[in-house]
């Protein structure tokens, strides 16, 4: 796992992909999104979505859940080069959360981080921050969902 | 549930309160988040969080489960008025969510939303887009979670 001074602006990677299949999609939504066209494939045929739709924070979850599989290969890669992997620092929020598209069942979503902005902070040395522009691309190559992440890296000790 | 124009800035409704439990927080992270200082005791306690912490994500499906129930509870006593219930419209996304404090085990946020703007739309007559400030404050008063949500409410059709 990279130090800070490792990332750089336009750094790409792609984090992964997931269906959503009707029963994860209303799995989800019985738990924190139960509203009808979330839930029964009728209601979302009727709806302004036009087929059952997965909860737009159940497609922010599954962009968490592939962020941290990428991050847990990217730990063991390093381990197995032999270096001591570095923790990745807590996120203190997001700006810009879009749902540009329906998800519905069957979607494939593809997801892929761009670093938008590095900068060292004053007042915690110990840490970049890095922006990130994160997005969730289906499988005709629409955008479907995108958001601007902020995390904190650690910096890279003296030496 | 109210047309656009029954809605004006300041608006302010408490959508419910939520105890994260030891084990909804690791449900929660098994599925989604599976970073060490969701799903244990001890990892959580050496965190920045200083304690088994809810996922940022968990936090936010939180406040979508009560904020369906709040708009369900509208609607039952909508009907019981005998009047017609109206359907709230897709939501475009949000802005700056901020986590601003961790989500330790056994705490409870009460989540409460504040309409912070309200405007018609040439582009799309039938609806209006309000604007809300959504937070999550804690059993000690301090604010832990907040976003500005964008919704489409329906217009009220002319008689």
């Amino acid at each position: 796992m990279a130090y800070f001074e490792d990332i750089k602006v336009g750094d790409r990677r792609e984090l992964g992909s997931f269906t959503f299949t009707p029963e994860l999609i209303k799995t989800f939504a019985l738990q924190f999104d139960p509203q009808p066209f979330h839930l029964d494939e009728e209601a979302g045929r009727k709806s302004q979505f036009g087929g059952l739709a997965a909860s737009g924070w159940h497609v922010a979850a599954v962009y968490m859940k592939l962020t941290v599989a990428a991050l847990q290969r990217d730990m063991q890669e390093s381990i197995a080069r032999g270096e001591k992997p570095t923790a990745s620092g807590p996120s203190p929020g997001f700006r810009e959360l879009k749902w540009h598209k329906p998800v519905l069942a069957g979607d494939t979503l593809t997801f892929t981080s761009e670093v938008s902005e590095v900068r060292t902070l004053e007042s915690r040395p110990q840490w970049g921050l890095i922006h990130a522009y994160n997005t969730g691309v289906n499988q005709r190559g629409e955008l479907a969902f995108s958001f601007i992440a902020a995390v904190f890296k650690p910096r890279r000790p003296a030496t």
